[in-house]
């Protein structure tokens, strides 16, 4: 069966489950961070993880360990900057504010995002339909990113039992073929809009993102810091554009 | 305004958004954890964390810091074990994996779940129509837990963006009140069913955990471990009871 997918017994019948597993990611032998994931894609998941966060900006040896059984997973160093060092924790004076967040993300992701392809609202809306999510249909426990061209076309498309994975894997995938940043791409996500979302999605230089759920304060504020397009509750046919408004033709 | 929301310009109109701004957890004066949550009951949050994490057994002093623009919360320790113990990692034999995600959280949760209530299937059913969400009727951008008793009463709710720290300000308010464990109530939410969300159930003695959306198959391995009833999909007036199916009546 599909490493994604676990049958469980519910009520006398066999049932489909997305599998939640954990994973550790290890950089040259010291373990980094462990993060409840569906397996598969892993090596994507890692790499794409890493570049959102800063620490690595191109793709680097990684693998599965030699024990299938430890969901362990190697990278190769070195890492950009200390991985030690806590994010959104600025200094004593400034406190933890969503500012010192937006700081954090801009020192990461670099100058704002070009100017990007420009796009019908009505193509922004019809994203989701276009999103094949194949494990949540047989499951209904899986968030999913999108990786669309500029006319609409799906490219690639990744699902997770995290929305933060299924970005990680998405982007991950883009640091593999080597077309990082995603200037002419549009993103799209099966949920809602967090700012950890739009700060993936930022340092991956991809200049509109729709969801098919809400966007959060924090997630608007970083969008209009980094010059993002984001669109929220694009369903039935409509589609909120909440930033970067320039992007899309009426 | 409140502070769970904040109004934004979206296509020439004000649209209510939730708030979503970092919280920084320090014990003792020492940071320990930050995390992204909707401002409001943060007592509750920082409380319902820590207890989860299985870091304290009864209600602490706290409150947040008098810097308002801080988003920093004071807990009074000393903690029942070092916080900086890495979660889910064993022994370099074990490596990481869904068993020692398990037994970890047996380690911390203590014996499996007492007998709790018997319910109704079609009671279970209802549990999301009861549960009261305005902030997500106001955005559609907020997740809910919460509390009712073996008759189907909501005792009380919360909301957050992140769905773990609306479960932790549920459970944080029966610290509060001196109510944990929580072993003949009935716990509901607004989404899918995580690993993290049994944890913090079983943590808090909840036999009866309710979904809306599906559960991961580590959810459902760890409700199996604790014997925990647990059931998703509770829409329409129906529910898939996973494990547990005992303290199901129908």
């Amino acid at each position: 069966m599909d490493p994604m997918f676990r049958e469980v017994e519910r009520d006398g019948e066999l049932d489909a489950v997305a599998v939640e597993e954990p994973l550790e990611i290890r950089v040259d032998g010291e373990p980094l961070s462990v993060t409840m994931r569906t397996p598969g894609h892993d090596e994507e998941l890692a790499l794409g993880f890493l570049y959102g966060e800063g620490l690595i900006d191109e793709a680097r040896p990684v693998g599965l360990t030699d024990d299938f059984a430890a969901n362990t997973i190697e990278v190769g160093g070195p890492l950009l900057r200390d991985p030690g060092q806590r994010r959104f924790y600025t200094t004593s004076s400034c406190g933890v504010c969503g500012k010192g967040a937006l700081e954090e993300v801009a020192a990461v992701a670099g100058p704002p995002l070009g100017s990007g392809p420009r796009v019908g609202r009505e193509l922004l809306a019809t994203l989701p339909e276009r999103l094949v999510q194949p494990g949540f249909e047989r499951t209904g426990g899986l968030h999913a990113t999108g990786v669309f061209d500029a006319g609409g076309e799906l490219l690639w498309s990744r699902e997770d039992v995290g929305r933060h994975n299924a970005m990680d894997k998405a982007i991950g995938r883009a640091l593999f073929d080597g077309t990082l940043p995603l200037a002419e791409r549009l993103l799209c996500v099966s949920g809602r809009l967090s700012f950890e979302l739009v700060q993936k999605a930022a340092v991956a230089g991809a200049p509109i993102l729709v969801g098919v759920g809400a966007p959060s304060s924090l997630a608007i504020e970083l969008a209009a810091d980094r010059g993002m397009t984001l669109a929220g509750f694009a369903r039935r046919g409509r589609v909120n554009v909440y930033t970067g408004a320039h992007r899309v033709l009426d």
